[in-house]
């Protein structure tokens, strides 16, 4: 038999309320099947990665499996490759074969929730890491543990104090809230490490593009609360402040600000999914633009909802819905009944949820809420408050009992630093550079091999204090063979002359490909006669 | 002040032990600094990373940081980049610098551990996964996770069968209780799928190449009765046997046996860490041979204990101490000691201990245990044994607390499955093909580009039943280009002919490649007009 599909992209909020719903609506509609397609085998609840990064790991446990909550839907966990909406088709990427998988549906519900744009920022994808999933919150947290032991043992102070300067950029609710908690793990550690780490040498910074924390999702009385607390305990805020280039050496704002560190971690700015981008479906702010049934506009069979959609506010019709999970579960509820409606034939109903409240958390014991419009509580009260709100909505006893127990020990007990190291393949990573950094210097070890993408890079050597330039070079060209080749460090320093972006092969790889690809042995071996002639006529040899 | 260094190698128990025992000897001689090198900032018990594979997260949450267990040791989380005996010194390989860290010491101690000798098997490196530290376990995790969700949606049933079927290479301890534990989870997650994966359809092997289970490190008599139990819930156990080859598609034993299926874990080979090999020091059976007093024959400075040291086993000069944790603890406690009598001229001891008794777990609730060289107990008894005897191990209050919920609670409810991504970045990627196997079909989604580092494949194509052979390539040359290029399925099947190794890179990677490197995109595109020509011939078009 030929079950009816219905298709939803994204396991947040959004996609699971809208499977929960249509399970229960559909279950005895036996011709139709219920289909989720998500990145990741597990619904995570967004405030929770923040806890992640600085708080116990037993926390991670208590994330949902989304087969427990969704019990008659097949879910799939692969990679969206491509959608078409004439054919009504989504095709996901291979995944144990060669074989991608066409899925054909009667429905599509567009739940992708909203995305970090990295493209837009020079340097953004190579250096700052994401926070959105589960993965990032555990690299972040790994990272941070990192830089912390190694800035115990760095003897450098310039590089010490880059080991001890964190940027987050974006101040809405995932950058807030990640800060908060990265603050208090952070301190935590110093104070641990027994007067090697001085509270004192610690900078964090908050980058924010706007005027307040959290703009989008609560109102201004109650971001500036949030603001208060957070500079009481030390973060730096910047608002008014964007990115505009990473490097592995520094931040750089708008403002012409460099902050030098060795974390960036960006929260904003967000985007819609980048799929929605190249479908012919109306957009509106990057989101698809749909009616007050959830129903993209202009057509029948494709819905949104959650932070992906632009869901027109009910109070007024030029606003949208926040992004926040409140939203996101009410629009489920009416999507859900819509697309039933639909296969019924039956009347629509539209979405007019007005806001109950709002509640932010602030790391470790402490959050902001405002309810009803008029009481606001912070500190600890909230914290308890936003906690338990959280508790009651958890799907399922176990899960219940497992986060009470992990919430009881972490006060009772103190934090621990345990590094969960995930494996470092990454054997062709890109790097960004600005004007005047340096890639590497005169006697470094040789570790990679370097291949321009775009820009200009300067290869000199320094002799009592005197500047020989040997090459400049640009897009397409290599350097930092000579170190590789000859097994010695570097015998030249190579900086950045304009804003650039470059390829960088791990030595390991880089002897795979010399070895195995003739043209490119060829070329570098070529490359390097030339150089050290150079090299050696400038030294006057 | 220029003080002496201790420096340890490894954070096993023989090197947290010597760092233990030194912090407390040394209290006084402040002239001498204690250094730890080690891969990770914790220590973690190496039959807790079993659990780790098939049980509750919450566990993850009870590994030990290193910095807890030794707050006077200066702890450097860096790779071994090499080491001069003749000088003594240790160098660390780059981390946040180009710069690498000399360390000059005054006593080295080697406590690397053992680890699985990937080289040895072909296939191994690029198709096993490793299990010795917290992310092997959790890289497994993922993995079986992935491949049992696969399975339940999966129609082709050749591809569904190889999902559902699990080899683990080495029955020694750790082989032997990672296959109790993935047994479990496997069973566990197959009843919970409600029918969906029959336990019937699940094939798990345990290859070893001895006659009986963890044959070096506990009695004939108690490795019967582990093998027992294995057996009796499903295990197949394969006696000498052993892994020779791994490809994407299976493993291959030395008896011929092929067992087609998606996921291999190597315990085995075990060998000594690599960079033994590399020091002029005297080695047997591939590890560090020590006198009776923990020292490197021949060396004053020079000290080894635990799986990486071959010492002479008190009853008989002619066996070393079994690889186990027992051991470990008790040479540590004595080269400790034999370190601070060196330095202040007193007698050292020697090394004279003789097992109290063995004990290995077998997955959730259930153990083999051997005391005294008499009483034997398995099942739920021996289990409880098992976990007070590490209870009472642990270091710290904390720590007993956080382990005795995490404990409690998964007594009390059921496991789960939330899968813990861990970031996929592999650029070039090895891959390992044996003769007869198909790399990709065509038709295929065209993913990677592939470079022939040793063997030979086919390209071929299949009209009617005819095969007809478009090229035979060897060592250098490039295959799957055509796809890449014009965005399409593969044009041809690619067959492997001889034993092949192959590097892949992903299509993203290729895409900067070709991009940036003129020699490779010239290459390319000169091989992929002669292709197509030569195939448009072979159609008759």
């Amino acid at each position: 038999m030929n079950k009816k599909n219905i298709v939803i992209l994204g396991g947040g909020f959004a996609g699971i309320y809208t499977a929960m719903h249509l399970e229960r609506l559909l279950s005895k509609q036996k011709e139709y099947e219920l289909i989720l397609v998500n990145k990741e085998n597990y619904f995570v609840y967004q405030p929770m990665l923040a806890e992640i990064v600085g708080g116990s790991l037993g926390i991670v446990d208590s994330v949902s499996p989304i087969h427990r909550l969704l019990p008659k839907t097949s879910l799939h966990i692969r990679e969206i490759d491509s959608i078409d909406i004439n054919n009504k088709t989504v095709t996901l990427a291979p995944q144990f074969s060669h074989t991608p998988l066409i899925l054909h549906y009667e429905h599509i519900v567009f739940a992708l929730g909203n995305s970090t744009d990295f493209r837009s920022t020079r340097g953004l994808y190579q250096h700052a890491f994401p926070f959105k999933n589960l993965s990032d919150a555990l690299t972040i947290r790994n990272h941070l543990i990192s830089v912390l032991e190694a800035s115990i043992l760095e003897k450098d102070p310039i590089l010490r104090q880059k080991l001890l300067t964190f940027v987050v950029a974006g101040g809405g609710f995932s950058g807030t809230e990640l800060v908060a908690e990265m603050n208090d793990f952070i301190q935590a550690f110093a104070k641990r490490s027994r007067g090697r780490i001085n509270p004192d040498e610690i900078d964090i910074y908050l980058v924010h593009s706007k005027e307040r924390l959290m703009d989008r999702e609560i109102s201004e009385s109650l971001s500036r609360y949030a603001e208060k607390i957070l500079r009481s305990r030390g973060v730096n805020i910047l608002f008014g402040a964007k990115l505009i280039s990473a490097t592995p050496e520094d931040a750089i704002l708008n403002n012409g600000t460099r902050i030098e560190c060795k974390t960036i971690i960006a929260t904003a700015p967000s985007s819609a999914n980048s799929l929605l981008e190249s479908l012919d479906l109306p957009l509106e702010k990057k989101r698809l633009k749909t009616d007050r049934t959830l129903q993209v506009i202009g057509k029948t069979d494709v819905w949104a909802a959650g932070d992906c959609a632009y869901v027109p506010l009910a109070k007024s019709e030029n606003e949208p819905c926040p992004p926040t999970a409140q939203f996101a579960i009410r629009q489920a509820k009416v999507l859900a009944h819509n697309i039933y409606a639909s296969i019924q034939g039956k009347k629509k109903k539209t979405f007019n949820f007005t806001s109950l409240g709002m509640l932010g958390a602030l790391g470790h014991h402490s959050a902001v809420a405002e309810l009803f419009g008029c009481i606001k509580v912070s500190g600890l009260l909230a914290w308890f408050l936003w906690r338990s709100l959280y508790w009651v909505k958890l799907p399922g006893f176990d899960r219940k009992v497992r986060v009470a127990f992990s919430w009881l020990i972490d006060m009772l007990i103190p934090q621990e630093s345990v590094q969960l190291k995930l494996g470092e393949h990454q054997a062709l990573a890109e790097v960004h550079y600005e004007p005047g950094e340096i890639i590497f210097h005169e006697g470094d070890a040789g570790d990679y091999l370097y291949i321009i993408i775009d820009g200009k890079i300067e290869i000199y050597t320094e002799r009592e204090g005197e500047k020989k330039s040997i090459a400049i070079l640009g897009k397409g060209e290599i350097f930092g063979e000579q170190a590789l080749l000859n097994e010695r460090t570097r015998s030249a320093t190579a900086g950045c002359l304009e804003s650039s972006d470059i390829l960088a092969l791990k030595k390991a790889d880089f002897g795979a490909l010399i070895s195995n690809l003739k043209e490119f042995r060829e070329k570098v071996e070529e490359l390097e006669r030339e150089r050290t002639l150079k090299n050696k006529k400038l030294r006057g040899m």
